[in-house]
């Protein structure tokens, strides 16, 4: 479970963190406010920027804390600017990089109780494939689309990040 | 391999499925030409909502066939209504359905060539998780954004759709 996940959401995170530092270089060169990117919506009653970037997080953060079985640190909603967005990817992704591989061994089976399910669980497994990733990919997605909306110039390799390619010898 | 992959892709579409339902039943209350909505964009430089639909598709059917190790079979990208891409769905849940749990038995381990690395290759896991997935999400993600853009009344439940939960004794 654990090379299921957290080198892909780190990577992902870091891929979020390019994203926003694009987003500033962008808002400098066309010359608005990079911060009022915090409020962008795709729709009314959706979550601004903001609020898509703390929830990826928070997603990658959870994720870790309950199959690895700890706490996770408590990240309050306060960030006001694109950079205080960026610190807030670096300590989940300091928080992801303090999980020992181990503590993931029992993880697919772990029962998993998620506040909306009023006293359910789901496995580890289940949690992870049907809760988690679809949920941080929604976050991802959805913040990377109201960059694009901005007109920050990013592409879907900026999107999918590296993969360990190889080739035959 | 099967179990993290193919039965939630089966469950992504079907919700995919009934956001299209969803939309058609819009379009009509609101008194809208439906089928206008496969030309909805984020951004100029973005696909359009038939392409992100016919994307996540192919992601999920090449998927499949890849680490199955079996031809997928050809969807070309003809559509031009609402009730064609719910076809073009329904046709990637049939091949998806007819792949057997068996043939995934090796499939983490497989070499996978992905047209864009020029002969290279990743292993059946890597694919999963660092580029199948996270592409599935972004093109199902990004539907579901212009079709929210667009007013269709969705919310995070019918992203996610259900889970197996449970509950103790």
């Amino acid at each position: 479970m654990y090379d299921q996940t957290i080198p892909q959401l780190d990577k992902m995170l870091g891929n979020l963190d390019t994203w926003l530092g694009e987003a500033s270089e962008w808002a400098e060169h066309r010359g608005f406010d990079a911060d009022a990117l915090l409020h962008a919506r795709l729709f009314p009653d959706m979550f601004a920027f903001d609020r898509q970037v703390q929830s990826a997080c928070d997603t990658a953060k959870l994720l870790g804390a309950r199959l690895a079985g700890v706490d996770a640190p408590s990240h309050p909603d306060t960030e006001k600017t694109l950079g205080e967005l960026r610190e807030r990817v670096a300590k989940t992704r300091a928080f992801l990089a303090s999980l020992p591989r181990e503590a993931f061994d029992d993880a697919a089976t772990k029962k998993v109780y998620l506040p909306f399910l009023q006293g359910g669980f789901v496995l580890g497994a289940e949690y992870v494939t049907a809760f988690a990733l679809p949920n941080f990919y929604f976050h991802t997605t959805t913040a990377y689309a109201l960059l694009r909306q901005a007109g920050v110039k990013l592409g879907k390799r900026a999107f999918i990040g590296g993969m360990n390619v190889q080739r035959d010898a």
